[in-house]
């Protein structure tokens, strides 16, 4: 999916939510645990439920592989049943991944190249810590896109992403995560790469928009980590949209009976009515 | 295992190498391409060769995600057939990851919940960008251990391992890879966490071992990426041993042919002997 593309879909679904599909077995609504492959009903009824009020689904990795073999099965059926929704749908694995330049080619592989793992992601969240050759192999796909970590939205955050460093050439000081934002530019463009912004310092989405006018950003904290969605496009919005929010428990586990599916639609629908609202007035 | 049982183990078997799993199917022999399951196949014939000149084994994760399920079953296959050697082997899910705490758990018990995924490692690599809180849920495990991406060895480390940070406390600046261990020591001790320490960069270990004296450093870039090991082992050692030298394709693919599992032993007896003399003079 384009850049463009994306933004139109954006103004047509008059949304820029993203549901995160963290479907933590241990939270699943009891009665689907019965089930032959729990984990993939439990996602099929959320997309049946919410694909016309959402943008983009996010697989958090973490949930599907702590399963083993069985978690990545139910991931890849996911997938299968997403295929026909592709033209509307922008599809993440949140998979936090990064490695020398030989392994990362190999998890690229595993997200983008359907041979390989069954998996075929429009983009991927990746570590920066590593670098630029740890970045590239996600970047050799044609129409696949790269998620780096810029300001994530947990407490760790402050440790290293907001420490100081220094820049001998302009004998200045920046937060690390400014760092990573402005020299990761030199990897590829905003038709190939966005950022992870967290949006409980939504503050900052100022000064992250102010040096990534152009860029997609994806924002997480929303719902369960505290983020309002008013404050975060307030600072956050470009012309094309430039956002993707997202929300993953507060939706998806928003009731863990019977309704699951049905409350999970009430929570989106809440949250793209407020989107609605802000691309009729913005965009 | 126990930081004293593996510096034991080190005693014992007059070594300190790690050999790296990392299966690429690509490069696998391909008579073994007939079999069931040739990455284990693989792995069972790597093992029997070199079990009693290593260490530890570190399956780099990549390499079996890029596979699909078939390719965590073979790496739950290898687990379980390692498991009569697990006092004499040190097994490191070579898996760089980290996410938000309540993400982290789950890939915490990946790795080291066998009722989860089927795996029961002793060790696994996290990436430290998003800080305490997404390092935590794996230094909960009992007897497991983290090993922390300090220093890694590729060329994408000059990006942002060697920035220098600002410490307005102390009036100076550091690397970040410095800052990294010195505040991530605030989480663990040295019976709890080890870091990845690039040795193709080993005049730099003598920096980390000013910092770390005591901890296990793990040391990739020996072999196919060009370090040598009396150069490590001269900057890296401490009276523990203290040092995990990890080879991976220089090993496991000295031979592409079907002599592959003889060529490994003898590559790794190689690099075992050159430790051998080493641990004699000095430990």
């Amino acid at each position: 999916m384009t850049r463009r593309e994306l933004s139109q879909l954006i103004r047509n679904k008059e949304s820029f939510l993203c549901i995160g599909l963290d479907s933590d077995w241990e939270r699943l609504p009891s009665h689907l645990k019965k089930e032959d492959d729990p984990v993939f009903t439990f996602n099929k009824q959320i997309i049946d439920h919410t694909h016309d009020l959402a943008i983009a689904y996010k697989p958090n990795i973490a949930f599907y592989e702590s399963l083993g073999p069985r978690g990545w099965e139910s991931l890849a059926k996911t997938l299968e049943y997403l295929e026909p929704l592709r033209d509307e749908l922008f599809l993440i694995a949140d998979a936090k991944r990064a490695d020398i330049g030989n392994t990362s080619k190999q998890y690229a592989r595993t997200f983008f190249d359907k041979n390989a793992a069954g998996l075929d992601f429009d983009a991927v969240t990746v570590a920066p810590y590593m670098g630029s050759d740890s970045v590239e192999p996600f970047l050799e796909y044609d129409n696949k896109w790269v998620i780096l970590l810029g300001l994530t939205s947990n407490k760790g955050a402050f440790d290293f992403q907001m420490q100081k460093v220094w820049s001998e050439e302009q004998d200045s000081r920046d937060f690390l995560y400014k760092t990573v934002i402005r020299e990761s530019q030199h990897w590829a463009d905003e038709n190939k790469m966005m950022y992870v912004a967290g949006a409980t310092k939504s503050y900052l989405l100022n000064e992250i928009r102010e040096i990534l006018p152009d860029h997609f950003l994806l924002i997480p904290g929303i719902g369960a980590q505290g983020g309002s969605i008013e404050e975060v496009a307030n600072h956050g919005l470009n012309e094309d949209g430039g956002i993707i929010i997202n929300a993953s428990r507060s939706i998806i586990f928003a009731s863990g009976g019977r309704d699951f599916a049905a409350s999970a639609r009430a929570k989106a629908l809440e949250m793209q009515q407020i989107m609605k609202n802000i691309i009729n007035r913005y965009l």
